[in-house]
């Protein structure tokens, strides 16, 4: 199973910057685009004050800073030149990190979509949408929120689609700034699919593909769970995208590359469940010959490898 | 706001070395002049049993180490070469972190100021003294330890300026070894105010400069924080300088180079608030070319490009 | 004390991987042999259900993933071109780990080494069994266990020499998922000869050289308990080496390289006490010019420059 899209981690949570300015993104997309990504999606348009594009509600309304780069122009430009697909990720204001509460989140995006719509839609790329909360079981409004925000993002852009990446609560799924790498209390296959079931049959018609992050379980759970995300996806109408994690999620330095064979099980199973497209978090730190992680060129180099034995 | 200034970690508390020869610091000095540094600080002449010169009563009184070169020599020859100006940094023996008491820091340090200027005093680069100690509002003595060890350094060295760079106790103030990334006790503006109007008003011209670090706060905290640093150091006849972090405390690794635009935030508020120099913790690693870290280099043609817009 | 063998680190437990291939592999070797290293030593042959080479055994009876390249063939291959000696670590299924036990670990490798010298002992450079279980003084089981495998791994092979390297429980000895770098509980010069008298006593040809690994205590310790370790490995038969960890123990990231003169202390400790032998863990990540982390290729040199003040 190839990568053919992967998310763009600006603003970043825990993820330090690369610092890289025009060229470097531009050196970047070469690279994705050679080794088959054709569909690059924004993680999120901003986190809490900082922002990839010079928003002027939300600089007026929550004293967001003006960005040094209009990134999403930079972003759809590239996307542009190159024929590739750009989805938007929503903004996100840490108040639900803060609060478990999706409220605000869903008031905020609704000028945020409008804003960028008009300011971007024009693009050629611009091709989806991505509604960037994070989101695990748990959740509440969940379901509410992906409605509310899923059908404005269509309903302004012609029905453009719009994707989900949610975690799998599962045993590596702990706080990045948390020294553990497991948690004892992770979520069992039944109920992850309980869950998700009840979460997406209340889904209106809002989202078109879901990618599950792939690297909060362990690999010889992944045939299990990876059966039952496809059969969900199939039962719900979605797209069963996977979230091929390049970064390692085993190891005390949070994060550098995956070990390539572990990248490899993992497209394995999505391969086996039947999964419609692979997607990864994300190609500029984890799997880039010009990564400030030399790992990352190597995993590059493995990978191509690999897809050139899969023709 | 230009940095025209960096300290250089050796020894370093928490940041991993980068085992660099001769031929890497040449370089490094260079590459300081051309973005406009003209003064170096080293962050202290040892730490515990190491040391960065082969200081006879450290090695004689306490066990320390004979370090296998003398950067002492070292930086200040790089410094007379280049016109740099050279700070010399006091010795860390540890005990003030394990017991919370300065006292022994002000006896040792005695004797450090004198061997040192007996060896190095001569150099024409040598143009200040770092008094050391990373203090924060709690803690005891800090006055006394100022007054003492800067009147001597003053003393034998003709009155050559002393600088400190202490931290503001906000809510980025956690140890390194932490997993935690922020606290909940964070001082206000208010107290920090009072708190340090009170260390200063003790000082006794023992203190030319202060350079408080600009990292434990939020950023939309800079202004009012800035502002407050500037009075304090205006009423008690200080040299304002900003200590602008180029390392971020925001991420799970600890530490990698700063997000451009956080730096940029930091910078213009220093500049906003009329401060009268910014140097910055640390060029070597965070903004060099020539960095194991090669986040640092493009950090460096980020910084670039900015201060060439404000020429 | 020059290094004359490493360590290779893979699987590894926590250092991230590199992802390289043949082709970084070979140039590695050479490195490792232009700086005088003779020896190699797999650090462990598998790790839970990831494993270095295509065991047949272990995919069947515990579900251990098909390695993507033979690792011991392509190492085997390259000892032998290069006249270097292979070490072999045993399997470690993690169940010690978890359980404290050691039983299972013996049972698994039973097979392991019947099945590894029937595929690989037919290479000249394969010279010898590295008893992969990192114990400390605590460690129920430990003496049966070097005991059972050590003497299995001789009689299949027709006595090669078996190596172990064990931890001593100082100060530093964290788990690397720990935030914390030092403990409070740590053992006593007196304690750990005591203890590990007790173990080496019990030994019945089983183990021929003991590599201490030096990084779990303070430099000014190392000249204690290497003097200590040389006096039993002497009294008890035992070749004396010391495994000079290389990345650094001191620092908030887990881990980098170490800092060149803290390598330099513990070798000079070695030389003192008049040890075998030094190698390494590991040259690979932390030493070599082509590490991801470039402070590697830096220690690479100044290591190189302090070997040629010995000749």
């Amino acid at each position: 199973m190839k990568i053919t899209g992967t998310f763009i981690d600006e603003i970043s949570h825990d993820i330090p910057h690369q610092n890289w300015g025009a060229q470097e993104w531009e050196q970047d997309f070469l690279y994705m685009k050679a080794i088959g990504i054709d569909t690059v999606i924004l993680i999120r348009s901003g986190y809490r004050r900082f922002l990839t594009y010079p928003s002027v509600y939300l600089q007026e309304t929550f004293g967001c800073y003006n960005p040094p780069v209009d990134l999403v122009e930079l972003f759809l430009n590239l996307a542009d030149q190159l024929n590739m697909n750009f989805y938007f990720g929503l903004y996100d204001s840490g108040k639900y990190w803060d609060t478990g509460n999706m409220t605000h989140e869903i008031d905020v995006n609704r000028y945020v979509v409008d804003e960028v719509w008009a300011k971007y839609g024009h693009h050629k790329s611009f091709k989806g949408w991505y509604l960037s909360m994070e989101i695990s079981r748990k959740t509440k409004g969940a379901t509410e929120a992906f409605n509310t925000l899923g059908l404005q993002c269509k309903g302004v852009s012609g029905g453009l689609p719009t994707l989900i990446s949610p975690w799998i609560d599962g045993k590596k799924a702990v706080m990045a700034a948390s020294s553990n790498l497991i948690k004892s209390d992770a979520v069992s296959v039944e109920e992850h699919e309980k869950e998700w079931s009840e979460i997406f049959s209340g889904l209106k018609g809002s989202v078109d593909a879901v990618a599950f992050q792939d690297g909060h379980i362990d690999y010889h759970e992944l045939e299990h769970f990876f059966a039952v995300n496809k059969q969900m996806a199939d039962r719900f109408g979605l797209s069963c995208w996977t979230n091929a994690e390049s970064f390692d999620r085993d190891m005390p330095i949070k994060f550098l590359p995956i070990k390539f064979e572990k990248l490899k099980l993992k497209l394995e199973a999505a391969a086996k469940a039947g999964y419609d497209k692979a997607i990864t978090f994300e190609f500029s730190h984890f799997m880039s010959p010009q990564s400030s992680y030399l790992q990352a060129g190597h995993l590059f180099n493995r990978y191509q490898e690999y897809i050139n034995t899969l023709l």
